[in-house]
């Protein structure tokens, strides 16, 4: 696929693709038979079969009977405990941390973490997902992994209280070594675990770093409604009214889950000085049967993005923020009582803008437009299963999986092409994880890093 | 893989993986690195490695890395609608039907038919489905079908009480004539639409009509909750009274949907006289915005079987069983408030026993075991969204998706190998059925087959 090097010739050329682009109302809409031409990682043009006619380009895709969309944006995970993938099923929440979850982290290493991002990354590009937040431990391990993968993501060292001012140092440094690594592609954030295991003070420290230093702030809060009911009988504040008396929210905030949102919360979270996000990852509230989900619709009311989620694979059982995006749609509109609502092209708004901004990375990437950064995927449509195609939105969100993702491409570098990975040896991190899982899952040692009690 | 005829050569040997079995007590259990052989379209044997060693068979499949599990029933579709998916998105019930398919449906002929039949076993062959309960018009079309691909199905002529008593007869004529086709495949279904569509007349005489001929009955009933109350203001009875009422339930009975099943209806059906078993197809019921789902454990403490379903592609977009097992076992879990409700062993339960019994096939398919009919789906766990397995039956539930079925069985033939479908042609089934859309979708003429009113 490769030309002899020609001075002015752009980097890769995507043809015959019907392409998703956003109106200037941020609708969705699908331009057939497009062009995506692609310079220095950026997206220079999209044009049609014929404006594209004859450029010199590096490399080029021919994607008849595919569709390129915005790669997705994974905005809550924790990408190595797809190493604890099916290890603490079918428990309520409480079980499940303190007896498996916290358990078995309090064996992690640094090793177990590379494994794991590893074979998260490699899930996700397999499942169109270019980037991804991650709130976990040994990040620094994580950040390697993005390097050498491809990927983009914005990175936080978690911190509990329970480990001292330590916690919250280590997640400021870390975030400060790695902002613009890997050619600009990892953002960082602070990454207080929750309000329910980061004490008030603590938060509020966090806050002036974070406008003292210019970071993200990437917290859980308002998981569920019970955490909402307990902070509420101890603090007689919610979750979110704590996160604005500590001053996080005069930060830019990621909020994961938030399905404990309630009415009370909605004008503080609307009169935030910082910008505010919420990620939703819905999958897991049915599978830990939560009483509710993430208030999408009243979020949309206050202006509050809402961007796609799979929580840790623990949990959620895959990184198939497709799947989210889906489900996001169904659960929404059962939650709501109301068929019209989340529609597949809001579903896609979710998907693309929203998620951009959830990571901060709104201005960058979210959308295939001249100037974003060239994170792109090609969905095939040619299976029996997205045919016949009487609304495109809907085959995207309702039929198509992310089996069909054909190629994953970030900051305009093939990461997979026709289904195979580039960047990663999948059976070599499996093999090496495998041996680890004993020493990893043990618990007989009687400890955990943190106790569960919202 | 053919090798010169040997009179006592079994025809297919499957070696090197897990397979899916029950135990005694109907226990999902697994068995590594086993072997399956195939005689006459029968399981003769499964084995270990050692015990296959050196038989004598005509087609060996080396599925190391695989497991296998029985090929997955879907229990109520409408399988030609696959040529309506996502032609009315996002509406309520009501306008789904008046305004869009049933006025499609005027203009449905033999052909459409047979196109969207293809399609639509083309994609479940693909998604791991062997077998499929379908519901629905010109059914001459869809057991030609079906003789044609390979798959199993129970079919059913669709009528309602406003075709007169020709429809209750043409649905007649259809059963027997049918019944036993394609070399025992296809069996056959009574099929009066609903107690909404169908008069009690015509309900009895269908009762009468089942028992005379031993047929059973399939029939939408209690789809939602309005269809219950609006039953109950109307006649006084619910939809499942009304089934006991007019004799239904004295034959055998597949029911379509029963999210508006409730409390009065358990003991009807508890002492129904026939065999009663219910198809849930939860992906739909969140799409409308259904207020309930199917009261699987309700049904469960009653001993009726569930089902997995996926309905038409017209409402549930797809026909993924796959997908349609995991959202039960996440919607069961979220309508209960009870994680360690419906694990994924007993997903796995009504994907496999529950389903065979709901199509009535209970001692003929759904579970891998000598003496029953080779209905086998192979799938590959060595994808990254599939690794590590700290559970088997989670993986399989949670992480797997209906993409990594690899090869699909029937009757001890292969109807796909490595995702390559080999009795049916979809690139020519798209191409003719997308020149019949203009046509098939045209609602100018303001006909439709029937009118919606619960």
């Amino acid at each position: 696929m490769t030309q002899p090097a020609d001075p002015d010739a752009a980097d890769l050329l995507i043809t015959g693709c019907t392409v998703l682009l956003h109106d200037e109302q941020e609708r969705i809409v699908f331009r057939e038979d497009a062009a995506v031409l692609v310079r220095d990682g950026v997206i220079e043009a999209v044009t049609s079969a014929e404006g594209a006619e004859g450029r010199p380009v590096a490399e080029r895709i021919d994607a008849r009977g595919q569709v390129a969309v915005p790669g997705l944006v994974n905005c809550h995970t924790h990408a190595p405990m797809v190493a604890l993938r099916g290890l603490a099923e079918d428990l309520p929440t409480e079980e499940w941390f303190n007896d498996v979850v916290w358990p078995v982290e309090s064996n992690l290493t640094e090793r177990d973490v590379t494994l794991g991002a590893r074979l998260a990354c490699a899930e996700m590009i397999r499942a169109g997902v270019t980037c991804f937040a991650d709130h976990y431990f040994h990040m620094d391990a994580v950040a390697a992994v993005v390097a050498e993968c491809g990927m983009r993501a914005l990175l936080g060292e978690t911190y509990f209280s329970s480990q001292g001012s330590r916690g919250r140092e280590r997640s400021l440094e870390f975030a400060l070594r790695h902002r613009g690594a890997a050619g600009g592609r990892i953002t960082t954030a602070l990454a207080p675990h929750a309000p329910y295991t980061v004490t008030d003070a603590d938060l509020a420290a966090t806050a002036g770093l974070a406008r003292e230093h210019g970071l993200p702030v990437h917290v859980h809060a308002a998981e569920n409604r019970d955490q909402t009911d307990a902070s509420l009988d101890r603090h007689g504040a919610t979750p979110v009214e704590i996160l604005e008396r500590t001053g996080i929210l005069g930060a830019d905030v990621l909020i994961a889950h938030g399905t404990g949102i309630v009415e009370r919360d909605l004008p503080v979270l609307a009169r935030a000085n910082g910008s505010t996000a919420v990620a939703s990852a819905p999958r897991g509230y049915l599978k830990f049967a939560w009483p509710t989900t993430t208030p999408v619709r009243a979020l949309r009311d206050i202006g509050v993005p809402v961007g796609l989620a799979t929580d840790g694979a623990a949990s959620n059982n895959s990184l198939d923020v497709w799947e989210a995006m889906a489900l996001t749609a169904l659960v929404q509109k059962s939650a709501e009582g109301d068929p019209r609502w989340l529609t597949s092209r809001q579903a896609l708004h979710h998907a693309t803008l929203q998620s951009a901004r959830a990571v901060g990375l709104g201005d960058a990437v979210g959308s295939i437009a001249p100037g974003r950064r060239a994170d792109i995927v090609l969905v095939d449509l040619t299976g029996p299963h997205t045919q016949p195609v009487h609304d495109l939105a809907a085959t995207l969100v309702h039929s198509a999986r992310s089996s069909d993702v054909r190629t994953t491409i970030v900051d305009g570098r093939v990461l997979m092409r026709d289904r195979q990975l580039l960047t990663l040896d999948v059976p070599a991190v499996v093999r090496e994880l495998g041996e680890r899982l004993p020493a990893l899952t043990d618990r007989s040692h009687g400890r955990r890093i943190q106790a569960y009690d919202t």
